[in-house]
Protein backbone atom coordinates (compact mmCIF):
# COMPACT_ATOMS: atom_id res chain seq x y z
CA UNK A 1 0.00 0.00 0.00
CA UNK A 2 0.96 3.46 -0.36
CA UNK A 3 2.92 5.23 2.37
CA UNK A 4 1.08 8.27 2.07
CA UNK A 5 -2.57 6.57 2.12
CA UNK A 6 -1.62 4.54 5.03
CA UNK A 7 -0.40 8.17 6.99
CA UNK A 8 -3.30 9.20 5.98
CA UNK A 9 -6.13 6.91 7.22
CA UNK A 10 -4.01 6.33 10.76
CA UNK A 11 -4.26 9.96 11.27
CA UNK A 12 -8.41 9.78 10.19
CA UNK A 13 -8.73 7.13 12.61
CA UNK A 14 -7.40 8.97 15.45
CA UNK A 15 -8.77 11.83 14.83
CA UNK A 16 -12.09 9.53 14.42
CA UNK A 17 -11.24 7.65 17.45
CA UNK A 18 -10.66 11.23 19.74
CA UNK A 19 -14.04 12.66 17.87
CA UNK A 20 -15.91 9.19 19.82
CA UNK A 21 -14.31 9.60 23.09
CA UNK A 22 -15.11 13.39 23.43
CA UNK A 23 -18.67 12.78 22.14
CA UNK A 24 -19.20 9.87 25.08
CA UNK A 25 -17.01 11.84 27.51
CA UNK A 26 -19.47 14.78 27.30
CA UNK A 27 -22.43 12.49 27.02
CA UNK A 28 -21.46 11.26 30.23
CA UNK A 29 -21.15 14.75 31.69
CA UNK A 30 -24.51 15.41 30.96
CA UNK A 31 -25.60 12.39 32.84
CA UNK A 32 -24.64 12.57 35.60
CA UNK A 33 -26.25 15.39 38.47
CA UNK A 34 -24.52 17.00 39.86
CA UNK A 35 -25.88 20.02 42.54
CA UNK A 36 -24.04 22.52 40.98
CA UNK A 37 -21.44 22.00 38.69
CA UNK A 38 -22.59 22.25 35.47
CA UNK A 39 -21.61 19.30 32.68
CA UNK A 40 -18.05 19.93 31.16
CA UNK A 41 -17.31 20.80 27.35
CA UNK A 42 -13.69 19.93 25.60
CA UNK A 43 -12.36 22.61 24.60
CA UNK A 44 -9.43 22.52 22.05
CA UNK A 45 -6.41 24.26 21.55
CA UNK A 46 -4.12 22.98 18.37
CA UNK A 47 0.18 23.43 18.92
CA UNK A 48 2.84 23.05 16.20
CA UNK A 49 5.79 21.28 16.17
CA UNK A 50 9.19 23.07 14.72
CA UNK A 51 11.68 20.93 13.38
CA UNK A 52 14.50 22.66 12.14
CA UNK A 53 15.36 19.61 9.73
CA UNK A 54 12.02 20.36 7.94
CA UNK A 55 10.93 22.95 5.21
CA UNK A 56 9.83 25.84 6.84
CA UNK A 57 10.83 24.13 10.08
CA UNK A 58 7.25 22.18 10.08
CA UNK A 59 7.27 19.24 11.94
CA UNK A 60 3.75 18.42 12.22
CA UNK A 61 1.43 19.31 15.14
CA UNK A 62 -1.47 18.57 17.67
CA UNK A 63 -4.51 19.25 19.22
CA UNK A 64 -4.80 19.21 22.89
CA UNK A 65 -9.06 18.49 23.97
CA UNK A 66 -9.19 19.19 27.31
CA UNK A 67 -11.71 18.97 29.98
CA UNK A 68 -13.39 20.33 33.03
CA UNK A 69 -15.72 18.70 34.09
CA UNK A 70 -18.10 17.35 36.78
CA UNK A 71 -17.34 13.86 35.99
CA UNK A 72 -13.69 14.44 34.95
CA UNK A 73 -12.32 16.73 37.17
CA UNK A 74 -9.69 16.75 34.42
CA UNK A 75 -9.08 15.08 30.91
CA UNK A 76 -7.15 15.28 28.20
CA UNK A 77 -7.30 14.02 24.57
CA UNK A 78 -4.42 14.70 22.73
CA UNK A 79 -4.08 13.70 19.31
CA UNK A 80 -0.86 14.48 17.00
CA UNK A 81 0.86 14.00 13.77
CA UNK A 82 4.45 15.05 13.54
CA UNK A 83 7.87 13.90 11.50
CA UNK A 84 11.58 14.96 11.27
CA UNK A 85 14.86 14.21 11.73
CA UNK A 86 15.61 11.75 15.53
CA UNK A 87 19.17 13.16 16.57
CA UNK A 88 21.75 11.11 16.93
CA UNK A 89 21.29 10.08 20.44
CA UNK A 90 17.76 9.23 20.27
CA UNK A 91 17.98 7.28 16.83
CA UNK A 92 20.47 4.63 18.75
CA UNK A 93 17.63 3.72 20.31
CA UNK A 94 14.74 3.71 18.24
CA UNK A 95 14.04 0.92 15.49
CA UNK A 96 14.68 1.36 12.21
CA UNK A 97 16.37 5.03 12.70
CA UNK A 98 20.12 3.96 13.00
CA UNK A 99 19.96 3.67 9.16
CA UNK A 100 17.97 6.60 8.23
CA UNK A 101 17.24 9.32 10.84
CA UNK A 102 13.84 10.51 9.81
CA UNK A 103 10.75 9.50 11.67
CA UNK A 104 6.65 10.23 11.30
CA UNK A 105 4.67 9.26 14.00
CA UNK A 106 0.77 9.74 14.89
CA UNK A 107 -1.43 8.86 17.57
CA UNK A 108 -3.53 9.79 20.13
CA UNK A 109 -3.40 9.99 24.26
CA UNK A 110 -5.55 10.29 27.28
CA UNK A 111 -5.62 10.82 30.95
CA UNK A 112 -8.95 11.22 32.78
CA UNK A 113 -8.97 11.93 36.51
CA UNK A 114 -12.19 11.47 37.40
CA UNK A 115 -13.70 14.16 40.60
CA UNK A 116 -14.92 11.29 42.38
CA UNK A 117 -12.62 9.45 44.39
CA UNK A 118 -14.28 5.81 43.53
CA UNK A 119 -14.42 6.40 39.58
CA UNK A 120 -11.00 5.31 38.39
CA UNK A 121 -8.39 7.03 36.79
CA UNK A 122 -8.00 6.14 33.14
CA UNK A 123 -4.87 6.41 30.76
CA UNK A 124 -5.20 5.23 26.89
CA UNK A 125 -3.11 5.69 23.91
CA UNK A 126 -2.33 4.00 20.44
CA UNK A 127 0.10 5.33 18.14
CA UNK A 128 2.00 4.50 14.60
CA UNK A 129 5.69 5.14 14.51
CA UNK A 130 7.17 5.19 11.02
CA UNK A 131 10.82 4.79 10.66
CA UNK A 132 12.87 2.62 8.04
CA UNK A 133 10.35 0.32 9.80
CA UNK A 134 7.12 0.71 11.25
CA UNK A 135 5.05 -0.52 13.99
CA UNK A 136 2.05 -0.12 16.32
CA UNK A 137 1.95 0.60 20.05
CA UNK A 138 -0.45 1.93 22.81
CA UNK A 139 -2.45 0.10 25.62
CA UNK A 140 -4.57 1.20 28.47
CA UNK A 141 -4.71 0.83 32.05
CA UNK A 142 -6.85 1.73 35.14
CA UNK A 143 -5.70 3.43 38.67
CA UNK A 144 -8.45 3.23 40.93
CA UNK A 145 -8.35 4.94 44.59
CA UNK A 146 -10.78 2.48 45.84
CA UNK A 147 -10.55 -0.80 44.11
CA UNK A 148 -13.51 -3.01 43.25
CA UNK A 149 -12.91 -6.71 42.01
CA UNK A 150 -15.28 -6.38 39.18
CA UNK A 151 -13.73 -3.05 37.42
CA UNK A 152 -10.32 -4.54 37.43
CA UNK A 153 -12.08 -8.01 35.86
CA UNK A 154 -14.36 -6.13 33.53
CA UNK A 155 -11.48 -4.10 32.51
CA UNK A 156 -9.20 -6.79 31.58
CA UNK A 157 -11.79 -8.85 30.29
CA UNK A 158 -12.86 -6.33 27.59
CA UNK A 159 -9.13 -5.97 26.25
CA UNK A 160 -8.73 -9.39 26.50
CA UNK A 161 -11.36 -10.20 24.35
CA UNK A 162 -9.81 -7.74 21.90
CA UNK A 163 -6.37 -8.90 21.77
CA UNK A 164 -7.98 -12.47 21.64
CA UNK A 165 -9.49 -12.07 18.10
CA UNK A 166 -5.63 -10.91 16.44
CA UNK A 167 -3.66 -13.53 18.61
CA UNK A 168 -4.07 -15.89 22.10
CA UNK A 169 -0.49 -14.55 22.59
CA UNK A 170 -1.35 -11.11 22.84
CA UNK A 171 -3.40 -10.83 25.85
CA UNK A 172 -0.68 -12.62 28.64
CA UNK A 173 2.20 -10.77 26.85
CA UNK A 174 0.78 -7.31 26.78
CA UNK A 175 -0.96 -7.76 30.28
CA UNK A 176 2.32 -8.64 31.87
CA UNK A 177 4.13 -5.73 29.85
CA UNK A 178 1.84 -3.28 31.72
CA UNK A 179 2.49 -4.69 34.85
CA UNK A 180 6.10 -4.20 34.36
CA UNK A 181 5.99 -0.71 32.74
CA UNK A 182 3.31 0.80 35.23
CA UNK A 183 5.26 -0.22 38.46
CA UNK A 184 6.44 2.51 40.35
CA UNK A 185 9.66 1.26 41.77
CA UNK A 186 10.67 3.41 44.62
CA UNK A 187 7.15 2.81 46.08
CA UNK A 188 7.81 -0.79 45.39
CA UNK A 189 3.74 -0.62 44.32
CA UNK A 190 1.77 -1.26 40.93
CA UNK A 191 0.80 2.48 39.54
CA UNK A 192 -3.15 0.52 39.07
CA UNK A 193 -4.87 -2.27 38.66
CA UNK A 194 -3.25 -2.72 34.55
CA UNK A 195 -4.43 -3.38 31.67
CA UNK A 196 -2.53 -4.38 28.73
CA UNK A 197 0.47 -2.17 27.40
CA UNK A 198 2.23 -3.25 23.66
CA UNK A 199 4.69 -1.61 21.67
CA UNK A 200 6.95 -2.30 18.26
CA UNK A 201 4.10 -3.89 16.82
CA UNK A 202 4.76 -5.42 13.23
CA UNK A 203 3.45 -8.75 12.35
CA UNK A 204 4.27 -8.32 9.07
CA UNK A 205 0.55 -7.48 8.13
CA UNK A 206 -0.17 -3.63 8.71
CA UNK A 207 -3.66 -4.05 7.88
CA UNK A 208 -4.28 -6.92 10.78
CA UNK A 209 -2.12 -4.59 13.10
CA UNK A 210 -4.11 -1.42 12.52
CA UNK A 211 -7.23 -3.72 13.04
CA UNK A 212 -5.89 -4.85 16.32
CA UNK A 213 -4.71 -1.17 17.39
CA UNK A 214 -9.06 -0.41 16.01
CA UNK A 215 -10.05 -2.66 18.57
CA UNK A 216 -8.15 -1.49 21.41
CA UNK A 217 -9.50 2.11 20.91
CA UNK A 218 -12.87 -0.05 20.62
CA UNK A 219 -12.30 -1.99 23.78
CA UNK A 220 -11.41 1.23 25.78
CA UNK A 221 -14.88 3.18 24.40
CA UNK A 222 -16.49 0.15 25.40
CA UNK A 223 -15.74 -0.43 28.75
CA UNK A 224 -14.52 2.80 30.78
CA UNK A 225 -17.50 4.81 30.59
CA UNK A 226 -19.32 1.43 31.88
CA UNK A 227 -17.34 1.76 34.53
CA UNK A 228 -17.32 5.09 35.61
CA UNK A 229 -21.12 4.93 35.32
CA UNK A 230 -20.88 2.52 38.37
CA UNK A 231 -19.50 5.15 40.76
CA UNK A 232 -20.05 8.32 39.07
CA UNK A 233 -22.64 8.77 41.26
CA UNK A 234 -21.57 7.64 44.47
CA UNK A 235 -21.67 9.85 47.76
CA UNK A 236 -18.55 10.70 49.13
CA UNK A 237 -16.43 12.38 51.76
CA UNK A 238 -13.07 13.95 52.77
CA UNK A 239 -11.57 10.59 53.83
CA UNK A 240 -11.71 9.22 50.04
CA UNK A 241 -10.94 12.64 48.82
CA UNK A 242 -7.84 12.80 50.98
CA UNK A 243 -7.17 8.89 49.54
CA UNK A 244 -7.52 9.86 45.72
CA UNK A 245 -5.53 13.19 46.29
CA UNK A 246 -2.51 10.77 47.76
CA UNK A 247 -2.89 8.41 44.56
CA UNK A 248 -2.90 11.09 41.89
CA UNK A 249 0.42 12.15 43.77
CA UNK A 250 1.91 8.57 43.24
CA UNK A 251 0.78 9.08 39.17
CA UNK A 252 2.51 12.46 39.20
CA UNK A 253 5.46 10.35 40.41
CA UNK A 254 5.55 7.81 38.06
CA UNK A 255 4.44 10.06 35.11
CA UNK A 256 7.57 12.64 35.78
CA UNK A 257 10.31 9.65 37.03
CA UNK A 258 9.33 6.96 34.96
CA UNK A 259 6.97 6.83 31.77
CA UNK A 260 9.45 7.19 28.75
CA UNK A 261 6.68 9.26 26.93
CA UNK A 262 7.14 12.06 29.53
CA UNK A 263 10.95 11.83 29.65
CA UNK A 264 11.13 11.37 25.87
CA UNK A 265 8.99 14.50 25.04
CA UNK A 266 10.48 16.85 27.81
CA UNK A 267 13.77 15.81 26.53
CA UNK A 268 13.10 16.51 22.72
CA UNK A 269 11.81 19.92 23.22
CA UNK A 270 8.19 18.18 22.89
CA UNK A 271 4.93 20.50 23.57
CA UNK A 272 5.06 20.89 27.30
CA UNK A 273 1.39 21.31 27.38
CA UNK A 274 0.43 18.03 25.13
CA UNK A 275 3.29 16.02 27.17
CA UNK A 276 2.03 16.85 31.19
CA UNK A 277 -1.76 17.15 30.32
CA UNK A 278 -1.37 13.89 31.98
CA UNK A 279 -0.99 15.22 35.68
CA UNK A 280 -3.38 15.74 37.60
CA UNK A 281 -5.36 18.75 38.52
CA UNK A 282 -4.55 18.72 42.01
CA UNK A 283 -2.64 16.32 44.30
CA UNK A 284 -0.96 15.97 47.59
CA UNK A 285 1.67 15.16 49.51
CA UNK A 286 1.92 14.23 53.37
CA UNK B 1 43.43 14.81 61.33
CA UNK B 2 42.02 11.49 62.43
CA UNK B 3 39.31 10.59 59.75
CA UNK B 4 36.87 8.74 62.20
CA UNK B 5 37.06 11.99 64.51
CA UNK B 6 36.48 14.55 61.28
CA UNK B 7 33.43 11.95 60.93
CA UNK B 8 32.13 12.07 64.36
CA UNK B 9 32.08 16.80 63.89
CA UNK B 10 30.55 16.64 60.77
CA UNK B 11 27.67 14.79 61.96
CA UNK B 12 28.09 16.73 65.37
CA UNK B 13 27.46 19.96 63.19
CA UNK B 14 24.39 18.61 61.12
CA UNK B 15 22.96 17.87 64.28
CA UNK B 16 23.44 21.06 65.93
CA UNK B 17 22.55 22.84 62.98
CA UNK B 18 18.88 20.96 62.37
CA UNK B 19 18.68 21.77 65.90
CA UNK B 20 19.17 25.31 65.37
CA UNK B 21 16.70 25.65 62.61
CA UNK B 22 14.23 23.39 64.39
CA UNK B 23 13.98 25.99 67.21
CA UNK B 24 14.29 29.09 65.06
CA UNK B 25 11.10 27.51 62.67
CA UNK B 26 9.12 26.40 65.76
CA UNK B 27 9.28 29.94 66.97
CA UNK B 28 8.10 31.56 63.94
CA UNK B 29 5.17 29.40 64.45
CA UNK B 30 4.48 30.84 67.26
CA UNK B 31 4.96 34.22 66.32
CA UNK B 32 2.80 34.68 63.15
CA UNK B 33 -0.64 34.69 64.83
CA UNK B 34 -3.39 32.87 63.08
CA UNK B 35 -7.78 32.71 63.43
CA UNK B 36 -7.51 29.14 64.24
CA UNK B 37 -4.46 27.07 63.02
CA UNK B 38 -2.61 25.98 66.18
CA UNK B 39 1.56 26.56 65.87
CA UNK B 40 2.86 23.44 64.29
CA UNK B 41 5.34 21.37 65.94
CA UNK B 42 8.20 19.13 64.38
CA UNK B 43 7.66 15.51 64.47
CA UNK B 44 10.91 13.23 64.18
CA UNK B 45 11.06 9.65 62.47
CA UNK B 46 14.05 7.92 62.40
CA UNK B 47 14.94 5.34 59.60
CA UNK B 48 17.50 3.10 58.89
CA UNK B 49 19.48 2.37 55.39
CA UNK B 50 20.05 -1.44 54.70
CA UNK B 51 23.21 -1.84 52.90
CA UNK B 52 23.98 -5.87 52.22
CA UNK B 53 27.97 -5.00 51.60
CA UNK B 54 27.92 -3.62 55.40
CA UNK B 55 27.96 -6.05 58.53
CA UNK B 56 24.28 -6.48 59.36
CA UNK B 57 23.36 -4.80 56.46
CA UNK B 58 24.15 -1.64 58.55
CA UNK B 59 24.30 1.35 56.14
CA UNK B 60 23.77 4.24 58.45
CA UNK B 61 20.66 6.02 58.45
CA UNK B 62 18.87 9.61 59.20
CA UNK B 63 16.02 11.34 60.93
CA UNK B 64 13.38 13.21 59.27
CA UNK B 65 11.76 15.95 61.08
CA UNK B 66 8.51 16.98 59.94
CA UNK B 67 6.14 20.23 60.74
CA UNK B 68 2.74 20.69 58.98
CA UNK B 69 1.99 24.42 60.70
CA UNK B 70 0.35 27.81 60.33
CA UNK B 71 3.25 29.68 59.13
CA UNK B 72 4.94 26.27 57.14
CA UNK B 73 2.17 24.05 55.28
CA UNK B 74 4.77 21.60 55.41
CA UNK B 75 8.78 22.01 55.79
CA UNK B 76 10.95 18.98 56.14
CA UNK B 77 14.73 18.68 57.72
CA UNK B 78 16.17 15.76 57.19
CA UNK B 79 20.16 14.52 58.32
CA UNK B 80 21.75 11.36 57.64
CA UNK B 81 24.35 9.99 58.18
CA UNK B 82 24.77 7.02 55.45
CA UNK B 83 27.58 4.53 54.59
CA UNK B 84 28.35 1.52 52.22
CA UNK B 85 29.36 0.87 48.54
CA UNK B 86 28.60 2.59 45.93
CA UNK B 87 28.19 0.04 42.30
CA UNK B 88 29.64 0.14 39.95
CA UNK B 89 27.73 2.18 37.60
CA UNK B 90 27.22 5.33 39.93
CA UNK B 91 31.22 4.44 41.14
CA UNK B 92 32.23 5.63 37.54
CA UNK B 93 30.51 9.17 38.17
CA UNK B 94 31.20 9.78 41.66
CA UNK B 95 35.28 11.32 41.77
CA UNK B 96 37.58 8.64 43.95
CA UNK B 97 34.98 5.95 43.85
CA UNK B 98 36.26 4.12 40.50
CA UNK B 99 39.60 3.20 43.11
CA UNK B 100 37.50 2.60 45.88
CA UNK B 101 34.02 1.76 46.11
CA UNK B 102 33.31 2.76 49.44
CA UNK B 103 31.65 6.14 50.77
CA UNK B 104 30.58 7.79 53.84
CA UNK B 105 28.26 10.67 53.47
CA UNK B 106 26.79 12.99 55.96
CA UNK B 107 24.41 16.15 55.34
CA UNK B 108 21.34 18.21 55.87
CA UNK B 109 18.69 18.81 53.75
CA UNK B 110 15.32 21.20 54.41
CA UNK B 111 12.36 22.16 52.10
CA UNK B 112 10.14 24.44 53.51
CA UNK B 113 6.63 24.90 51.89
CA UNK B 114 4.70 27.85 53.56
CA UNK B 115 1.26 28.39 54.00
CA UNK B 116 0.93 31.93 52.91
CA UNK B 117 1.97 32.49 49.34
CA UNK B 118 3.57 35.65 49.92
CA UNK B 119 6.81 33.63 51.68
CA UNK B 120 9.12 31.85 49.52
CA UNK B 121 9.98 28.36 48.98
CA UNK B 122 12.68 27.51 50.39
CA UNK B 123 15.47 24.68 49.89
CA UNK B 124 18.93 24.39 51.87
CA UNK B 125 21.53 21.48 52.20
CA UNK B 126 24.87 20.77 52.70
CA UNK B 127 26.72 17.81 52.66
CA UNK B 128 29.84 16.33 52.85
CA UNK B 129 31.16 12.53 51.56
CA UNK B 130 33.98 10.57 51.77
CA UNK B 131 35.30 8.33 48.79
CA UNK B 132 39.31 8.12 48.16
CA UNK B 133 38.67 11.74 48.71
CA UNK B 134 36.73 13.89 50.21
CA UNK B 135 34.53 17.24 49.56
CA UNK B 136 31.53 19.37 50.82
CA UNK B 137 28.19 20.42 48.94
CA UNK B 138 25.15 22.37 48.79
CA UNK B 139 23.57 25.87 48.95
CA UNK B 140 20.11 27.44 49.18
CA UNK B 141 17.70 28.83 46.55
CA UNK B 142 14.43 30.54 46.95
CA UNK B 143 11.43 30.33 45.06
CA UNK B 144 9.09 32.76 45.77
CA UNK B 145 5.23 32.36 43.90
CA UNK B 146 5.00 36.55 44.48
CA UNK B 147 8.49 38.02 43.66
CA UNK B 148 9.72 40.85 46.03
CA UNK B 149 13.35 42.19 44.81
CA UNK B 150 14.04 42.86 48.34
CA UNK B 151 13.84 39.57 48.93
CA UNK B 152 15.98 38.14 46.56
CA UNK B 153 18.66 40.61 47.15
CA UNK B 154 18.96 40.11 50.68
CA UNK B 155 19.09 36.05 50.25
CA UNK B 156 21.30 36.52 47.27
CA UNK B 157 23.44 39.52 49.96
CA UNK B 158 23.62 37.49 52.51
CA UNK B 159 25.44 34.22 51.12
CA UNK B 160 27.83 36.52 48.92
CA UNK B 161 29.00 38.12 52.46
CA UNK B 162 29.21 34.44 53.62
CA UNK B 163 31.34 33.46 50.44
CA UNK B 164 33.32 36.25 50.54
CA UNK B 165 34.45 35.61 53.98
CA UNK B 166 36.17 32.65 52.40
CA UNK B 167 37.14 33.45 48.84
CA UNK B 168 35.93 36.21 46.13
CA UNK B 169 35.32 33.78 43.66
CA UNK B 170 32.92 31.87 45.61
CA UNK B 171 29.84 33.77 44.95
CA UNK B 172 29.97 34.56 41.35
CA UNK B 173 30.39 30.86 40.54
CA UNK B 174 27.75 29.27 42.99
CA UNK B 175 25.66 32.03 41.75
CA UNK B 176 25.76 30.90 38.23
CA UNK B 177 25.64 27.11 39.24
CA UNK B 178 22.67 27.71 41.11
CA UNK B 179 20.95 29.05 38.05
CA UNK B 180 22.01 26.94 35.67
CA UNK B 181 21.11 23.82 37.88
CA UNK B 182 17.98 25.32 39.22
CA UNK B 183 16.38 25.54 36.00
CA UNK B 184 13.18 23.67 34.48
CA UNK B 185 14.41 23.08 30.84
CA UNK B 186 11.06 21.98 29.32
CA UNK B 187 9.38 25.07 31.05
CA UNK B 188 11.91 27.35 30.21
CA UNK B 189 12.43 28.72 32.93
CA UNK B 190 14.10 28.54 36.05
CA UNK B 191 13.09 26.96 39.42
CA UNK B 192 13.31 30.09 41.16
CA UNK B 193 15.35 33.05 41.82
CA UNK B 194 18.33 31.58 42.78
CA UNK B 195 20.93 31.39 45.52
CA UNK B 196 24.23 29.63 45.81
CA UNK B 197 25.04 26.27 44.39
CA UNK B 198 28.77 24.09 45.09
CA UNK B 199 29.70 20.90 44.99
CA UNK B 200 33.18 19.14 44.60
CA UNK B 201 34.72 21.53 47.06
CA UNK B 202 38.03 20.59 48.45
CA UNK B 203 40.36 22.84 48.55
CA UNK B 204 42.96 21.30 50.11
CA UNK B 205 41.99 22.49 53.48
CA UNK B 206 39.82 20.26 55.51
CA UNK B 207 39.17 23.12 58.29
CA UNK B 208 38.45 25.94 55.98
CA UNK B 209 35.93 23.93 53.43
CA UNK B 210 34.12 22.82 56.49
CA UNK B 211 34.12 26.19 58.06
CA UNK B 212 32.71 27.48 54.84
CA UNK B 213 29.78 25.08 55.07
CA UNK B 214 29.23 26.13 58.15
CA UNK B 215 28.71 29.53 57.16
CA UNK B 216 26.01 28.91 54.38
CA UNK B 217 24.25 27.21 57.28
CA UNK B 218 24.45 30.34 59.56
CA UNK B 219 23.66 32.22 56.54
CA UNK B 220 20.64 30.34 55.44
CA UNK B 221 19.66 30.59 59.70
CA UNK B 222 20.53 34.47 59.51
CA UNK B 223 18.31 35.02 56.02
CA UNK B 224 15.60 33.37 55.64
CA UNK B 225 13.74 33.83 58.93
CA UNK B 226 13.91 37.70 58.08
CA UNK B 227 12.30 36.66 54.66
CA UNK B 228 9.61 35.17 55.89
CA UNK B 229 8.60 37.72 58.73
CA UNK B 230 7.85 40.17 56.15
CA UNK B 231 5.27 38.42 54.49
CA UNK B 232 3.80 35.81 56.85
CA UNK B 233 1.10 37.84 58.28
CA UNK B 234 0.19 39.55 55.24
CA UNK B 235 -3.69 38.75 53.53
CA UNK B 236 -4.02 36.64 50.77
CA UNK B 237 -6.57 35.64 48.78
CA UNK B 238 -7.56 32.40 46.10
CA UNK B 239 -5.97 34.32 43.13
CA UNK B 240 -2.74 34.17 44.89
CA UNK B 241 -3.42 30.99 46.65
CA UNK B 242 -3.55 29.01 42.94
CA UNK B 243 -0.38 30.74 42.01
CA UNK B 244 1.32 29.68 44.73
CA UNK B 245 -0.26 26.14 43.76
CA UNK B 246 0.85 26.58 40.44
CA UNK B 247 4.45 27.31 41.44
CA UNK B 248 4.58 24.30 43.58
CA UNK B 249 3.58 22.14 40.68
CA UNK B 250 6.66 23.51 38.86
CA UNK B 251 8.47 22.55 41.82
CA UNK B 252 7.60 18.95 41.50
CA UNK B 253 8.27 18.95 37.93
CA UNK B 254 11.98 20.01 38.90
CA UNK B 255 12.09 17.71 41.44
CA UNK B 256 11.15 14.75 39.84
CA UNK B 257 12.36 15.37 36.41
CA UNK B 258 16.20 17.30 36.79
CA UNK B 259 16.76 17.15 40.85
CA UNK B 260 20.22 14.61 40.47
CA UNK B 261 19.64 13.69 43.99
CA UNK B 262 16.22 12.83 44.01
CA UNK B 263 16.57 10.90 41.08
CA UNK B 264 19.76 9.37 42.90
CA UNK B 265 17.85 8.63 45.89
CA UNK B 266 15.08 6.74 44.20
CA UNK B 267 17.62 5.25 41.65
CA UNK B 268 19.59 3.54 44.87
CA UNK B 269 16.73 2.68 46.72
CA UNK B 270 17.02 5.36 48.90
CA UNK B 271 14.79 6.49 51.98
CA UNK B 272 11.52 7.30 50.28
CA UNK B 273 9.98 9.40 52.88
CA UNK B 274 13.30 11.27 52.72
CA UNK B 275 13.91 11.86 49.32
CA UNK B 276 10.36 12.85 48.38
CA UNK B 277 10.39 15.26 51.51
CA UNK B 278 10.80 17.85 49.65
CA UNK B 279 7.29 17.51 47.82
CA UNK B 280 4.69 19.92 48.25
CA UNK B 281 1.81 19.25 50.60
CA UNK B 282 -1.04 20.35 47.80
CA UNK B 283 -0.02 21.02 43.84
CA UNK B 284 -2.14 21.37 41.10
CA UNK B 285 -1.71 21.69 37.59
CA UNK B 286 -4.25 23.10 34.69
Amino acid sequence: MNLELRKIQLEDWFTSLRDQICTVFETLETECLHPYLLPGQFQRKAWTRHDPTQENGNGGGGVISLMNGRVFEKVGVNISTVWGQFDQKFAAEIPGAAEDPRFWAAGISLVAHPLNPYVPIVHFNTRHIITSKGWFGGGSDLTPTIEFIEDKEDFHNAFRAGCNKFDENYYPKFKLWCDEYFYIKHRREPRGVGGIFYDYLDSGDFQKDFDFTKEVGQNFLDIYPKVVRRHYQKPWGTEEKQQQLTKRGRYVEFNLVYDRGTRFGLETNGNVDAILMSLPPVATWS
